[in-house]
C-alpha cells in the first residue's frame, strides 16, 4: 500500500504502488511557463510544424474520405493499417533497416511504443540501462513501471563501450536483473550527440554477449545537417534490437504515429498489449499519413525540414559562440537539441526562475538524469523559434547566467568562481556559419 | 521470472510477470473470420459508421487546418484540447452529469482510460468486481495488471445488489483488496441489459460504504431506442465513481478519442499516466471533434444511429423470435447487444467452426468471463449489419443450433437434452415489431 497524494484524496490508501513512480516532470511544469508568447522558449522540443504546406494534409485527408471513408472512420488492427507499414518499411530503409511489414506495430506516437515495451518487460526492480543523460519521459515510463535506471556515461561520440561494460558487469554482481539499454544513438535526446559507427558495432557486441536487449529510439536521424549519420543500430542486428520510429518529427506529431520493429516474438506481445490499451491506433490519422506518403514528396519534404533546423541550429551556434565563449556546449548533426554545460558552481533549475523573468526558458539538466545529475547542465532546443529568436533568446541567456556568476563571485561563501572547464566538445561554430 | 513464448523466443526469460496475462482473446480471432465478406457477422461491436455523412467530417477537418492548422499538428496538452472538454460536459449534461472542466480527461478512445485507470490503481493480486458477463477487453486490461476479476451475478436489471454485497462480504473475508466495480450499466456489453435506477442508488451506496471506487463505462447510453435510460451513476456520486465516455459510439471509433471525467486527486494521476504514455493525445484528431461538436447537429446525427440500431434491433429480435422461438434472450432498449441462452448441453466455442461453416459469426459466451463461465450463451451484436443480414444471420444460426441439438441428440451418451429453462427475460418481441 502507498501514501499518494493528501488528506483531500478519499482515494489515497487505494493507489498501486507503480503510482508512487509517476511525478509531473520538470519539462511538464515548463510547458506551461513557455507557451507565453514573450518568452523565447528554448525548452520544448515542438517541432516547427508550419514549414508543413497544408494542403498537403487536407489533401491527403480528403481523397482518404472519399475513397476510404468507412475504413477510416472504423475500428482497425491493434497492429496498425498494412498500407502504412509498408509505407514504414521504406521510411526505415533510408537508415538501412531491413524488416518486414509483420513486425511493424503502429503505436500512437512512439512514447506509446516505450509504454507497452516497458508493461511487456519491466518487472519490479529491474534495471534499465540508459546514457547520461537521458529522454526525460523515456525514464517517467520506466520509473512507472518500478524499474531503476541506470546512466552509462557518454561523450561527444555518445556511449562509451566501456563504461557500459562496467557498469553491467557491477550491475550484474549486485544481483541486478538488467532488461534492455534505452538509447537515442543519433541526435541524442538531450544532448544531441551521436554515437559513432565503430561504438554502434562495440554496444551491440556488449549487449549480445550479456543478454541484453536494445530499445533503439530514433525520433531524428532523418534530420540531418551535413553529411548522414550512420546507419541504426537495427540495421547490423535483428534478432536483439527493437527499434522505434516517428511521424512526429519527419511529418507532425499531432497525428500521434509512430512505431515499434521488433523480433518476431516480442512483437506478438507488443500487439496484444497495443489492443488492450487502446484496441487499435486511430485508423484516421494512419490512413491519412498512408495516403501522404503515397502521393507527396515526402522526401523532399524531410528536405525542407533539415533545411529550416540546420538554420537554426546554426544560429544558436553562433549565438552561443558570440555571446557565452567561456562556456562549452555539443555540436549537434542533426536534431532539435544542445546541450549546455554551465559554470560548476551554477545550479540550471534554481537558476530558471531568472531566466523566465527575462523572458528566456529551457529545460535544466537536472530532468534528464534519473539520480540527480545534470545540475550545472540546461537543454537549449533550436527547433521551434526563428533564427532571429534563436539569437535573442541566448542573449537573454547570457544575461541571466552572467548575472548569476556576479551574484555567486559576490556573495559566495565557497571561495572565488572555479574556473570553467570545457568538458564536451567545446568546438567553434563549423566554417559554413562564416 | 516468467516462461513466456517459446524456445524459438530468445527473450523467453525476459518478459515481466504480467505479459503472462496478456494473452489473445476469443473476439480477437474472429474478427479475422468476421472479415471474410459471406460470413454474416454477428461478431464484432463495429459502429456503423456509414450512417455518418462523410461532409461533415471532412467540413470540420477542413476549417480546422484552415483556422488552426499548427495546433493541430502539434503536440497538446496532457489533459486533452479544453475547447473539446467543454463540449464534453455538454454531451454528458444530456445523461445528468455535472463537472469541471478540469476533471475531464481526454484518453485514445475510453479503453486507454481503462488502461490508465488500471494503471494507477492495480497491483498484483488485487479484485476487480464486474458484472458476469462483462465486457471482454476491460477484463483483459484488469489481468494485465495482475489483478483477478471476480463476477457480481446479474439479471435483467442488471447487478444484482444482495450478490454485489455477498461477493464483497465474502471476497473480505478472504483478505482480498478490491479496488474498484468495473460495470457498464447501461445497455451492457455483451448482454445488452440496464441497471435500474433504484439498482443505481443501491449499488452506489454498497461501494460507497465498503470504500470502492466505481468505474462507470457509459459507451451506449445515448443511443437509446425507446424511453431514455436512467441517469448516470456518476450524476448523484461525485467523489466515488470514475466515469468513461467515448465519441466512438456516437460518432466513430476511427478518431481513438474517449474520456474519463474523474474525483480531482484521481485526475491529476491520470493525466501524468496519460503523458507518460501518449505525451498527449492527437491534438488533429481532437479539434476535428470539436469543430463537429461546434458546427453539426450532432444530437440529429444521434438520433439518425439511434434509429439505425433501433431497426436492427428490431430485426433480431423478430428473427430470434421467428427461428430461434424456444430460446431465450435479452431485450436490450439500446446500444449494440443481444445475450442469447443456449439449451444448457451446447457449448457455443465448440460450436462457432460450425457456425462460420454456415457463414454465420457470433462471439462465445465464455470470452465475457473471467471464469469460465457463459458456455451455453452467446453475444449477437446487431450494430453493423443490415436488417436484412441480420434476418439472414438468425436463420443460418438456426440451422447451426437445430443441427447441434440434433447431433447431441443421437450420440450424446448423457441421456436425452435437457429442457430449456428461460432464465433471463425471454420476453416476445415488443408490439411495435407487428
Amino acid at each position: 500500500m502507498t501514501t499518494q497524494g493528501n488528506n483531500l484524496d478519499r482515494w489515497y490508501d487505494s493507489y498501486a504502488a507503480r503510482t508512487a513512480g509517476l511525478a509531473a516532470s520538470e519539462v511538464r511544469a515548463l510547458f506551461a511557463v513557455a507557451s507565453r508568447p514573450e518568452v523565447v522558449s528554448l525548452a520544448g522540443g515542438m517541432p516547427f510544424v508550419s514549414a508543413l504546406p497544408r494542403d498537403l494534409i487536407t489533401g491527403a485527408m480528403d481523397r482518404v474520405m472519399r475513397d476510404n471513408g468507412p475504413a477510416a472512420l472504423q475500428y482497425g488492427s491493434g497492429q496498425g493499417v498494412p498500407a502504412l507499414r509498408e509505407h514504414i518499411l521504406e521510411v526505415m530503409a533510408l537508415e538501412g533497416i531491413r524488416g518486414s511489414v509483420d513486425d511493424v506495430v503502429v503505436t500512437t506516437g512512439s512514447q506509446h511504443a516505450l509504454e507497452l515495451v516497458s508493461k511487456i518487460f519491466l518487472d519490479p526492480g529491474d534495471v534499465v540501462l540508459a546514457e547520461g543523460p537521458s529522454y526525460v519521459t523515456a525514464m517517467v515510463v520506466f520509473k512507472s513501471f518500478q524499474a531503476s535506471v541506470e546512466h552509462v556515461l557518454t561523450d561527444e561520440n555518445g556511449l562509451v563501450p566501456e563504461a557500459l561494460r562496467e557498469r553491467i558487469q557491477n550491475l550484474k554482481a549486485a544481483g541486478k536483473r538488467i532488461k534492455f539499454l534505452y538509447t537515442v544513438p543519433t541526435f541524442s535526446n538531450p544532448s544531441g550527440v551521436t554515437l559513432s559507427w565503430e561504438r554502434r558495432l562495440e554496444v551491440l557486441e556488449i549487449c549480445r554477449s550479456n543478454d541484453i536487449l536494445v530499445l533503439e529510439d530514433n525520433p531524428y536521424g532523418l534530420l540531418y545537417f551535413d553529411a548522414p549519420p550512420p546507419r541504426a543500430m537495427r540495421s547490423v542486428e535483428e534478432e536483439g534490437v527493437i527499434y522505434l520510429g516517428t511521424f512526429s518529427k519527419t511529418l507532425a506529431p499531432g497525428f500521434r504515429v509512430g512505431w515499434a520493429l521488433a523480433p518476431h516474438a516480442i512483437r506478438e506481445k507488443l500487439i496484444l498489449a497495443n489492443e488492450a490499451a487502446v484496441l487499435s491506433p486511430s485508423s484516421f490519422t494512419q490512413m491519412i499519413i498512408s495516403e501522404y506518403l503515397s502521393t507527396a514528396d515526402w522526401k523532399g519534404q524531410i528536405d525542407i525540414f533539415r533545411g529550416v533546423y540546420r538554420d537554426r541550429r546554426d544560429a544558436m551556434l553562433l549565438a552561443l559562440h558570440d555571446y557565452l565563449p567561456d562556456l562549452s556546449w555539443t555540436v549537434p548533426n542533426g536534431g532539435f537539441y544542445v546541450w549546455l554545460k554551465l559554470p560548476d558552481n551554477i545550479d540550471s533549475k534554481s537558476m530558471l526562475p531568472r531566466a523566465v523573468k527575462e523572458l528566456v526558458a529551457y529545460t535544466p539538466g537536472t530532468a534528464f538524469y534519473a539520480d540527480g545529475g545534470g545540475r550545472n547542465f540546461m537543454r537549449l532546443a533550436f527547433c521551434y523559434p526563428t533564427p532571429e529568436f534563436i539569437r535573442e533568446g541566448i542573449r537573454r541567456l547570457s544575461t541571466v547566467i552572467n548575472g548569476e556568476l556576479e551574484l555567486l563571485n559576490t556573495f559566495s561563501l565557497t571561495g572565488p568562481l572555479e574556473t570553467v572547464r570545457p568538458e564536451l566538445n567545446n568546438i567553434s561554430p563549423p566554417a559554413n556559419l562564416g
